[in-house]
């Protein structure tokens, strides 16, 4: 006999490692929930997602007691079953500890089940600190229903992953009507689509609902979109709004899944528009970085160019324009539109912009060099110095005032090293660093069409990309055209992550190519990414936005050889 | 009936993804080694360890065959059997890949063995690329002994390491008469220690004689000592030398193990005292970088300290003097030993020194931020300053006459954060940043006993440590003595992976500390290692010398709450 079963998908932003914030979270969310038999957190909700080395440090686990106790004193004054992930201790053979899910009732932990299947590829090396948990499918009747019980990866055993063992399949075949997944599912560009496909496929093969809790919010490089939502048989049904907390029950009863008490379920919102997507996923990335770190303001220097224009605007969106300081550092080899554009640009978003010239700085140096060294600096040296200065510049503007500087390299740049290490690299953050050159000018558009009119100087959007750090410089000097190489970078860099039609698009544009000039620039470009590998080392965390982006996704090692 | 084994053991320094390199070094071997019946290479011998995210390109296993045809067509024309570490595919359930061996005879691969036991723990991470090989003893009859094959972790199952299953135990069961161990074997303090220990207690355990083979050389931060051994059931009876390539022969017989023709086996060599391993290490550590990478010389800001002054003495040693150029960069904050003692230093060293007094722009910074900030600079940004116009220099040097820029930042003031980001941490390699600062003097005191006279000029060894970046600065002004310090960063950063002796001593001491001051001190330490963690995600790599070093054997997010 199946009563009707209330679940309310909580989709919270975590600090990883502040159990005492996170604890007070889950219980405003339990206090705030009204009706409801089931409360479903996500993975790791105690400590957030990923604690990484922190998990070593040998009181983690009693640190996490604390927060632990303080939901089970919680749980005490609810009716609901509360779910939540946690990390539990290991005794046996193995790792020390395990990514645990705890079903909670009335002050009690009812039931205890251990993640089986740890992800180790991208951004994920759950294997370096959990034990997984043997082949065990966990289940807990709840009004009358069996509620079956997966922690993430569980349930992403599709033909790509392939896993030897399938805990969606075991919970099926052991009865479960109902399946609850908590994860902690990081956000890219067609993320949300494969999510809906596997798990639909999944609820379909297996005529069982699937309702999938993630958390929400930016951790480092990370940024997680939330979106929980519940697939049925028939296809999605539910889905929680993206990038933001929420907090909403649903109703499962005999007849089908709605709202409580009976009423329909609201439409499902249209996948956002891939620009739409950028912008909201950078925004919060850079939200939640400065709140979580302690930042409340950003300085970015402006060079009249494209990038740092899409910075500055990204950043007044996400922290107010009064918290965003521009610097323009023109020098000798800059065209009048450098701080002419900046100019225009500042007042248009208001955020206050400084000038302060390099040329003086610019001639000690090489001076300097000179009356040291006995040459005058040849012209790498000469650019090199431009990007450093400037680097300094902001760092000092950051060090007396407390912003943080955000760098504004974008993927194409970064891939090819078409950038200055301790120069324009330097800064605590960078926005756009896994958005393609083409990408950066299509979100540019796309927020002057958002803003209806051109916050973002048309002058900008039109001039032709250069770093001005020689006379009449333009990118396309040294690198071909962006429109083919970032073919070409999407290609090496993601490969087989980036979507599928993107995959065939640029195995299409770069078989051709190929096949045009035997190889030539594609070897080149291949080069060019090999050789940039220690800049990219020592680069500022990129928010991540692609299914492979630099950082951990992404590991390479340096005294190689590459051809 | 078993004849008389010889056994080469072939300590190889292989460069990552290098193949056609590789092969030829393991062609040089062969066609080198003379009378013997089986020469063993080490754990992924053609492609080197190791190759981290490499191994996703789509190519790799099929450049690799070009490898072995070019050794399976060496061993054609070679009486011996061979035995060598690569990538194998794989085509079942999960990761495509494995870490396998190979046995070689006369152009045949007459045995292939998959690793059982993968790493995930500091700095290993083969979990990501590898599947790992099923329970299976590999065995094969070479002039009629049973030898059995490991590669690696399958033979650390000690205490600690804890695998559920023990593959050196399952071919003791199967009949082995002797176990080749091939290792990518990365070296720190108290690593061959340990690798005596456990294999010692092994070979007992089980009454079987371990040729364990380790390769050679630098590969980015790690450092292969090779160090390759022969654990027998009664003790340690032969090692290969440390840091250098060898192929040394070895003769099993009935009776017992000696050198071809019934020679005795010579003396062990005796450990090396730390200074010294940390000498030989860094040395490896840098020359093996620059060959790899294509370097052939150095630029090293010479402070007058002692961290930058051991660093021009081992990059000296490594390098020659005549590769190896410093840059004096005074400032008003100087003290007048900054320059003399570099000079004395440098004569000393044979090492050219170039002076950039940095007055000049100094003052041109000062002056533009006022101008375009409307205030005077603050105390901590002018320090800054002088350290980014320092490293500025560096730079320019570096990109104008092609040097690499050592940076100098020793252990200490890396986990603190007592270093500029952009400035004194400019480079693309530390020698030292594994060293805590009471090392740092320890070896630089070894070093002038060494050479029998005070190259690092006695004025260095003895002056306070200090940045000079302000008027009359000292480092105890805001750290504590570095003789505390540095046990509470022992602990805090290392902790369980300091040797055993070090992590007594270090517990005992902090312990005591902690019931005078009731934690306040080591509070303040704990927050100042982690409000720097951004600064070393942007650092250099540092060559490891120590159990746990900054890197990728410790890996700890930045948006994270810390107490």
């Amino acid at each position: 006999m199946r009563d009707p079963l209330k679940v309310s998908l909580a989709q919270v932003d975590y600090t990883v490692n502040d159990f005492d914030q996170n604890a007070a979270r889950i219980e405003a969310v339990i206090a705030s929930a009204g009706s409801t038999d089931l409360i479903v957190f996500s993975e790791l909700a105690l400590s957030g997602y990923y604690p990484q080395d922190l998990l070593l440090e040998p009181d983690f686990v009693d640190r996490q007691q604390v927060a632990l106790e303080r939901v089970l004193s919680a749980s005490r004054g609810c009716e609901a079953h509360l779910v939540l992930g946690l990390v539990t201790r290991h005794e046996g053979i193995g790792k020390p500890l395990r990514n645990s899910l705890a079903l909670i009732h009335r002050g009690e932990v009812l039931l205890t089940y251990h993640k089986q299947l740890l992800p180790t590829y991208n951004i994920f090396d759950e294997r370096r600190h959990f034990e997984p948990g043997g082949r065990h499918a966990a289940l807990a009747h709840i009004r009358g229903w069996a509620v079956g019980f997966l922690i993430c990866e569980d349930g992403w055993n599709d033909e790509e992953l392939d896993y030897a063992v399938n805990p969606l399949e075991d919970l099926a075949e052991a009865g479960a009507q109902i399946v609850i997944s908590i994860n902690a599912s990081p956000s890219n560009i067609g993320k949300r689509a494969q999510r809906h496909r596997i798990f639909g496929l999944a609820s379909q093969r297996y005529g069982l609902p699937i309702v999938y809790v993630n958390q929400v919010g930016g951790n480092d490089q990370l940024v997680f979109d939330g979106a929980s939502f519940i697939a049925a048989p028939a296809g999605l049904v539910f889905e929680s709004p993206r990038f933001v907390e929420s907090c909403q029950t649903v109703e499962f009863t005999a007849e089908g899944i709605g709202l409580p008490g009976g009423l329909p379920l609201p439409e499902l919102a249209p996948a956002l528009p891939d620009c739409e997507f950028y912008y909201r996923q950078i925004l919060l990335g850079l939200q939640d970085y400065c709140r979580k770190i302690g930042f409340r303001s950003v300085v970015i220097g402006s060079s009249g160019g494209i990038d740092s224009a899409l910075t500055l605007a990204l950043a007044a969106d996400a922290l107010g324009p009064e918290n965003v300081v521009a610097v323009t550092m023109p020098s000798r080899f800059s065209s009048a539109g450098s701080v002419d554009d900046s100019v225009v640009l500042c007042e248009r978003l208001g955020v206050k912009l400084f000038e302060h010239p390099i040329g003086a700085l610019y001639d000690t140096y090489l001076g300097g060099f000179d009356a040291a060294f006995g040459v005058p600096a040849s012209g790498l040296t000469r650019e090199n110095l431009q990007a450093r200065i400037r680097g300094a510049v902001l760092m000092a503007y950051s060090n007396h005032f407390g912003h943080l500087v955000l760098s504004t390299g974008n993927k194409s740049e970064i891939s090819v090293g078409y950038a200055t290490l301790y120069g324009d690299m330097c800064g605590g953050l960078n926005l756009i660093g896994d958005l393609y050159k083409t990408e950066v000018f299509a979100l540019a558009r796309w927020y002057n069409e958002k803003a209806g009119t051109d916050v973002i100087p048309r002058a900008i959007l039109e001039k032709p990309p250069s770093a001005e750090l020689a006379p009449d410089q333009k990118d396309t000097d040294s690198l071909p055209p962006y429109e083919v190489l970032d073919e070409i970078l999407k290609l090496r860099i993601e490969g087989t992550y980036l979507r599928p039609d993107e995959f065939a698009e640029a195995s299409r544009f770069v078989a051709d190519l190929d096949r045009r000039d035997g190889g030539e620039l594609h070897r080149r470009v291949r080069l060019l990414i090999a050789r940039s590998e220690f800049k990219r080392k020592q680069a500022a965390p990129i928010i991540r936005l692609r299914g492979r982006a630099f950082g951990t996704g992404r590991q390479v090692p340096l005294a190689a050889h590459f051809t």
